[in-house]
């Protein structure tokens, strides 16, 4: 279960607006990323599928990026040492990428390719099919019968070449967003692939749904954090192996809340401790208090406890010698902490025991949660990014304008 | 050679302060950090360990944090793949880490460590040694042996070891901060591990001493972006091989420019496109206009060109059918600064061919040397960081406080 323990605002985060913070919170509940019958209902499809590619292939690429990238990734990133079934990722259209991903196949007759895109249309992911598509002969492998699709029904290229080629295809509900579809097929394929519980994932989500004063903690601090002028959230994980899971909060928080009509809400990034101690640490005691933190600890992690020869106590000049590295991983935590009150920084700590599916479901859903209630009590539609369209039609555009200039 | 084109403010950066500004310049070209002969001075003693190294060992293990940490790893990265000396990076006291990079060690009698630290008392660095030292029997390692120190002159821990044991040491020259250290052993040792021309990489930083009209756009730019209050530097990479010398580009920035008394600086921040078009993009774009934009391209990584099956061209309702993956690269980043400038966010593009040594040595040299001039100018000490002394202070006790609660 996540502990939260916060110290710096008060939480007046929604002070005198009760009422509307209690109906966002409705809200965000009835959405359909948050509909766990819906999300469980494509559980079957998702199971029978994973089942014939554990058992047909040993490799699965997966291709997709942003919202369908992060989940995938953070959960190979902390699950995926060892496994049987190995995930492997292409989201940025770079040669060089996919040659060193097809190199690291063993076999290419096993290998299973898996293409997320919400719309079935993302440029990236289209382009990386087609780059692809040109290296069947090259590399021996066939992706009519060697893929899964996965995107909501529609009419893009991945739906349309999924019904002309029979190519299995698992359903992203019409209603749940890219960035908001950890528990469609986006998110419990991959784990099913890496054979992790589906359940406990499922078993995490609901407790989140039932955590709604944890939900408040997280929306009133960082409502709170923009009513004093903090306008940089740092999430800082101590864990390398979350830095992907904090990437995808990131998206999460800066796609769904900064809208054109909306008001100002802070700039997210991630820091990972004890490194960036040595980096950003420095600005945030230092320069301008504009930086609310959020500390991700990881208390399960721990599974492995190398102990430390007695020189390190020594040089410290204290006479322990049985501390082992999480030891110091913990100190640094805690130097940190500590650190950031003596100069009030605001922080909020949330503890997680992430070897288990169900902290991973919780943490997740918590987020979508919280962020969806965020959105509908600002006032913005947490679910669209209309923002990046004048990017996606300039590089259209540019990629039209090469072929005139060759034509 | 780096080539820079600016996009927003008018530079009046330094305005009606020419003088100063031309001072810290002459004040920046005199550090250590950019002294090129008594760089050049550490050459031969790391040139002839790095040749026994590679003579004796098929692995390095490097052991250091922050400064000492993102030149090696910023190198490693671009180089590294399918060199015949094959480099790991451990920065963080984790024990599941330090398992899984012994666990890739192939041969443990032909493993070299090499620990870095210029002050030879780094806490985690210092850690880690001392998690190395007791695994020793286990993996069948020696430390005395088969490790190599870079670090200052001085008493840590460090340089204690190399004196009582003989472990051939490196010099960082006492007036070379950790940060600005990368043309000492901290990146020249790395680069000769790999093989790669130290030569090229020295010609570079020279460029760059001589490119004052170069540097001057950097701090101009960016000391323009605070007179306007933009209060977030974004740093976009277009590859993720560069993401560690973007990382390395936040540290120096954020630990050299933010001091108590200084005047407020940015807060810099690094993102990867086109991943992160799905994800900090939108906010770029509809939220708050508080971010300057630096674009780092790397116009020589496209050694491979994988062309593109015709069905992206026809879904894009084009009939071009000759892109490869690299359009679709440079697709992204033309429309990503054509929607900056549509909302007249400020961009500054570097390009540089990152293949060649001599572009990483005028890129790292160019940026000390902005960085140092910007910290001159601004009245602060760009080589301290005083204000992480309080964290460590703190860890420090904690650790001294578990051993009373156990004693």
């Amino acid at each position: 279960m996540m502990q939260i323990q916060t110290q710096g605002f008060s939480q007046q985060g929604s002070s005198g607006k009760e009422e509307a913070f209690e109906a966002s919170w409705k809200k965000a509940l009835q959405g359909d990323f948050a509909n766990i019958d819906l999300l469980r209902s494509t559980l079957p499809a998702v199971q029978e599928r994973a089942a014939q590619v554990r058992n047909q292939f040993k490799d699965s690429v997966f291709v997709g990026i942003g919202g369908s990238f992060w989940t995938p990734f953070a959960l190979q990133t902390y699950f995926g040492e060892g496994a049987a079934h190995r995930l492997h990722f292409l989201d940025q259209p770079n040669s060089l990428y996919v040659n060193q991903i097809l190199k690291r196949i063993s076999d290419n007759s096993k290998v299973h390719f898996t293409f997320v895109s919400k719309s079935g249309s993302t440029l990236e992911t289209v382009a990386l099919y087609s780059a692809l598509k040109s290296l069947e002969s090259q590399w021996g492998y066939d992706l009519n019968s060697q893929s899964t699709v996965i995107c909501s029904p529609g009419n893009g290229v991945l739906q349309t070449w999924s019904q002309d080629k029979q190519i299995p295809q698992l359903e992203i509900p019409l209603g749940v967003g890219g960035r908001f579809s950890a528990f469609s097929a986006v998110g419990t394929f991959p784990l099913l692939l890496l054979n992790r519980s589906v359940e406990d994932f499922f078993a995490g989500a609901e407790k989140a749904r039932s955590e709604k004063a944890h939900i408040e903690s997280l929306c009133k601090y960082s409502l709170s954090s923009f009513e004093n002028n903090f306008w940089i959230t740092q999430l800082w994980t101590y864990s390398q192996s979350l830095m992907p899971v904090a990437q995808w909060w990131m998206q999460l928080w800066s796609e769904s809340l900064a809208k054109k009509n909306g008001v100002r809400v802070s700039t997210p990034m991630v820091c990972c401790g004890p490194r960036d101690h040595h980096s950003t640490f420095q600005q945030l005691m230092e320069g301008e208090k504009d930086k609310a933190i959020f500390v991700l600890q990881d208390i399960g992690r721990e599974r492995e406890h190398l102990s430390l020869d007695p020189l390190l106590a020594e040089s410290l000049g204290a006479s322990a010698v049985d501390w082992d590295l999480e030891n110091i991983l913990q100190a640094s935590v805690e130097g940190f902490c500590g650190a950031l009150e003596s100069r009030d920084i605001p922080v909020l700590k949330m503890a997680l025991d992430f070897s288990k599916l169900s902290a991973w479901g919780e943490f997740l859903m918590s987020w979508q949660l919280a962020i969806a209630q965020m959105g509908h009590y600002l006032g913005v539609n947490p679910f669209d990014q209309p923002g990046v369209e004048t990017g996606k039609i300039l590089a259209r555009q540019y990629l039209k304008s090469m072929k005139s200039k060759e034509s």
